[in-house]
């Protein structure tokens, strides 16, 4: 086989075989092959696409290019979700803790963030001493004690995806839907669950910026799914204005404490009750997705739910009175309120605007080396629909930052208000399955 | 600039501006882009196209990218001819003398032959003593004495050129317009002649295999040399056969001093007069195409061509005792004679299989590295159109090599015999200018 042939055959619009597929992926992570003939591959990939039957067949080679870790010491059906990456989304903090509370077993590892989107890790390391990364031993042992565990991925997981996307970054590669729910999944496939519930977003503050995007992105992923047999599910949700009010890692943390105590923002709960309903019917703990639902909602108002995440961060050694008194997390040095100039409607609110300000501000990292500040990020009093009045606050900036005007100039700039009253989109758009 | 943004802007389908195109053959010439960015582009290109100033812009650059030859001491207006490649192409070795005895300024930098087609400095070189490498002084200094040199381009010409087509050799991006039309013409301006006529083969044996790919390739070559203040013209022509009747190096020069004598094949005769009269209106040496064909008609009546050869020959070394006596070429050991198996009329010929069997009897290379048969190769008695008896000769084999048995039978199956009486396609389709 010659790289050079499988590059001219998927420029022609031609599919290839698994057995090519699986020579390229070979190839890319032994470094037989060169980097030249794998971005001309990339970029014909880009171009042509690929069937269902490819992208199944990349993503099962790239999740075999390295370790696979093995769940099977765990009892039960291992649920893992993944999102797509938002702002403000604290999903995994409340849903996981809920699912694991009516009986599903969650074995979830998961990324750090980058840019505008924040990272599950991040905000977990805001409890002072959670420790994120553990080995496999103490990742099964803690699922099957307490049905739920968080963790970070280990390095040698995919390093086929590692090295494509290094590529895919520098060479304009990587908006190509193949290579997109490719490596997404091949991570999810190597990390051993039995099956996923993805979150895909769209809207200016996710990676797919339209709906149309997400599904077919959705649609992808649920394919490679059932052709490498894991129940894989997604649900398509809004990210035109961040999830909930808080923006930054402790500040995300305290909503979803208030959310697990049945007080948190309306489009926060909204999801993590729909995305439990579909894990805890996934895990084969609820009959139907209704069923999960109710089940959801019970152990938000019982409080399973928040002492499931009690136990989640005394297992990973986290010091869980930050959880139980949320005003001993730091608060940052200056609250800066941002107010309306004048009444009326807030029409739009640029969330990848807020996303890029607030990793500014400190609470995220425009590259991996950046140190996150735990304490810096926004918090949302008013959203998309909401009636404010002439010099109300908006929202408030927390930062330890000298000199931000220019951030907070911005940051009030991307509040739109109108004088006629705006409905908000709905929060979830469809459930692909 | 980022290398990155420049893919991406081509990936999207828009024009690159100059300085972006002068950014990337810079990078590219001096080592400063990693191959993947540049094979990533070439994919994007292949993909997108590039449009008549992106074009223009990318041979100027890499006409740059290295030495240019100054032909300003050359008095006159310095033509040039290049062709794009066939199996028996020896019109150079005709028409180059012939536009040069008319008056014509013929200052040409040629080309090894690789694959099935052959080159003129190969051919030059079966003349004994025949020097084609040359100092730039002497090749200046032999155009003003004598109106007329073709040597071998200089190392240094062109070294975008060369790094480009060995990524795209390995990447599947050969076969992009703008990128084949960029790489002829940008060693074409390189060589600093002021005028250029293009001779852009189609059919079996060329690299284009359609007059539609021909046509689209000839008016992207004319239009950059419009672009860069050069006087282009295109003629399209047929290598569905083999050109004239010989095939391997010695045989074609014999071939072109009969042409020159007035007794050569037809259709090369036909190929010259029609180049010529081009060439001398290009030259301002004749008013127009017309006037300029009958002067090279002349030219073969009144034996100025023939002369101008041996001129030729002999400024560069060569022992014209071998054009003055054509038999003095050492013949090949194996003369094969290839018979007809019924009689009809010759309906096809395998123009490339003809060419790549010359190549393995010694007359071609496969590897640049090969060395050459200079009497090896294919005399054709018969072509499309010609009747033929049961057991008449079509074609004779010159080798000297031993095993040759299954190229002898791959011959033989080239050859399409037909009851029905075949009309022969035209030889020139079409002038573009």
């Amino acid at each position: 086989m010659r790289m050079v042939d499988l590059i001219e055959k998927k420029r022609d619009g031609y599919s290839l075989l698994d057995e090519e597929i699986a020579y390229f992926v070979k190839g890319v992570t032994d470094g037989s092959l060169p980097d030249y003939q794998i971005s001309a591959f990339l970029m014909a990939v880009l171009f042509r696409g690929m069937n269902e039957e490819e992208t199944a067949s990349l993503t099962l080679h790239m999740a075999q290019s390295g370790d696979l870790v093995d769940l099977d010491a765990i009892k039960g059906i291992k649920l893992d979700k993944h999102s797509t990456g938002g702002v403000g989304d604290k999903t995994s903090l409340v849903l996981l803790p809920l699912v694991s509370a009516c009986g599903g077993v969650v074995a979830k590892m998961s990324g750090r963030g980058l840019g505008h989107t924040g990272g599950t890790l991040d905000k977990m390391e805001s409890v002072p001493g959670t420790q994120v990364i553990q080995s496999e031993e103490h990742f099964i042992k803690q699922v099957n004690d307490i049905g739920l565990a968080i963790i970070g991925q280990s390095k040698d997981v995919d390093p086929a995806d590692k090295k494509l996307y290094a590529l895919r970054d520098v060479t304009a590669t990587v908006e190509s839907l193949p290579l997109i729910a490719s490596s997404i999944m091949s991570k999810k496939i190597a990390s051993g669950a039995d099956a996923i519930l993805l979150d895909v977003k769209f809207g200016s503050g996710a990676f797919m910026k339209t709906l149309d995007d997400a599904k077919s992105l959705a649609h992808a992923m649920v394919s490679i799914g059932k052709h490498l047999g894991r129940d894989t599910r997604a649900i398509i949700t809004d990210m035109d204005e961040p999830l909930g009010q808080a923006i930054g890692n402790s500040l995300e943390v305290k909503e979803a404490i208030k959310t697990l105590k049945g007080q948190g923002p309306k489009d926060l709960e909204e999801l993590v009750i729909k995305a439990g309903g579909l894990m805890l019917t996934q895990g084969r703990v609820a009959k139907n997705v209704e069923e999960g639902e109710k089940m959801i909602e019970q152990a938000i108002l019982d409080g399973s739910g928040y002492r499931k995440l009690l136990e989640l961060f005394s297992h990973q050694g986290g010091d869980i009175s930050y959880l139980l008194n949320p005003e001993k997390f730091s608060e940052a040095k200056y609250a800066i309120p941002v107010k309306a100039t004048h009444r009326g409607y807030v029409s739009k609110i640029d969330c990848l605007a807020l996303g890029l300000d607030a990793m500014r501000l400190g609470a995220g990292r425009a590259v991996l080396e950046d140190k996150i500040d735990m304490s810096a990020g926004l918090y949302l009093h008013k959203k998309v629909g909401d009636y404010v009045e002439d010099g109300e606050t908006l929202l408030t900036i927390y930062t330890n930052k000298e000199e931000v005007s220019d951030i907070v100039q911005n940051i009030a700039s991307s509040y739109q208000i109108s004088d006629q009253k705006v409905e908000r989109a709905p929060l979830i758009h469809e459930v692909i399955s």
